[in-house]
């Protein structure tokens, strides 16, 4: 657990009770001001790494509930700022920048996002910004590029791929000519538990700084499980404005935070197959 | 009562009970989302005028309270949505603004606001410019420069220079140089309305398109009081970062919105200083 293998007392906040996570766990639902308030007061915790918002797949670019993960994020900043916390560290996106760069940096790639999930994800981050200056607490926002790995939820490219293969379905894709930086999960999560241990301010990419066209992790997942006769690689239409390439500058987190991602694509692909169907 | 007078069923929404406006009034706390919600469901408006937020004088540029008003803010629009509101008319500020720049645009001027107050406010423009389109919801923000007139609170410009000449007591300034458009605050509440009553989207910036050196300003006010011999401009230090030139660009709310200011600068400070000390 990368946060407990850096020294850090972990507790967790999750709404679905029952679920099982490696750290002490709290029940919290986060639209909830005066719980969220309370549970902030009871822990006082030096840091916060804030993961939660609406996402499910499909549904979450331009949902109204993105609106009301900004009140909710901006209530939980409010509480630790009154807990006397120190650090808050926050999850953004690529989906904060503007999409028709194709090199996407912290410091020079403008942010004009192209749904509300993004509109919603940069306004809280330039707030946050703001607040964190005004109250002298130290922040980061890590922006969350592509991922994949185990227990990763259908309707995504990865998940989709890697069961319909996984099953001995036929996968029909786009032409797959998109260059995208994908990140094993774990590695995501590493990066995130790196970032809060840093005393790195401000906006930083997660990511590997490694950019492949979606039909060579395609053709990856075909050979490692053996069934790459099942792809079909420029069956579906290439959906209007795809961008056609979205690479990571990795500048902040490589050489300020210091972080590297362990896992390569092809190890991550075959991590993510050989424990595809197992409980995560 | 400017949008009465347009054909307007107005109905106003105050958090001070008993207070007497030119409507049917509600008092409501839009920091209890579960009240905001009954009564604009309750009410079923066809357009909202949103203008309230926290707006102490010297505290409210970088007060916490920034980031409640955004999630009430978010709130109030989320309930406009479900009551199939078709309008919803935000009050902005020429503080979102890059104030490095001295013309202040709605479309070539970037936003890079220097406060957390202008920081919320932007956040919230995007956010629900971004939301609107989703709902397909017509929208519009006015950008609010600098305002003077009748009943305005202590710890501005205007209104202290008005108060300071009224009671014979010297009023000391910087040396005034600095460039503003000002304008009457029944000029602002006739845009908004003019605002709401048109169908422009986006930013519209409220301002006269006539920027003064503050001193001449003073020198206005020197002269309708007949007190001259009090103003000691230069008396106080120009504040560092002081922006020399804050010109507002008023293509849109001319053009677009149809908008043209009653009071001339003269003719609004003189009625100001007429109705001063008397009750709004």
């Amino acid at each position: 657990m990368p946060l407990a293998d850096r020294g850090f007392d972990v507790h967790a906040a999750t709404s679905r009770p029952g679920a099982t996570l490696p750290a002490e766990t709290h029940v919290l639902d986060l639209m909830d001001p005066v719980a969220t308030r309370e549970l902030v007061r009871t822990l006082a915790p030096t840091h916060l790494l804030h993961l939660a918002w609406y996402v499910e797949p499909g549904q979450f670019w331009n949902s109204p509930l993105n609106l009301d993960w900004i009140g909710a994020s901006l209530a939980l900043y409010r509480s630790f700022v009154e807990a006397r916390g120190q650090r808050f560290v926050g999850a953004g996106t690529c989906t904060e920048y503007d999409w028709s760069y194709d090199w996407l940096d912290e410091t020079t790639t403008p942010c004009v996002p192209g749904t509300l999930y993004g509109t919603a994800k940069n306004a809280l981050f330039h707030t946050l910004a703001a607040a964190a200056r005004v109250d002298d607490l130290s922040f980061a926002w890590g922006r969350i590029f592509f991922l994949y790995g185990p227990g990763e939820k259908p309707r995504r490219l990865i998940s989709d791929a890697v069961a319909g293969l996984s099953r001995g379905e036929a996968v029909e894709t786009t032409a797959g000519t998109q260059i995208r930086d994908f990140m094993h999960v774990a590695d995501v999560a590493a990066a995130f538990a790196a970032l809060v241990d840093s005393p790195v301010n401000g906006a930083v990419n997660i990511a590997t700084g490694e950019a492949h066209p979606i039909r060579d992790i395609l053709a990856h997942l075909g050979k490692i499980t053996g069934r790459a006769d099942l792809l079909r690689i420029g069956a579906r239409a290439m959906p209007a404005n795809e961008a056609p390439c979205l690479s990571a500058a990795i500048t902040r987190l490589r050489d300020e935070v210091g972080f590297k991602h362990r896992f390569s694509l092809v190890e991550g692909l075959t991590d993510t197959v050989s424990q595809w169907g197992h409980a995560p």
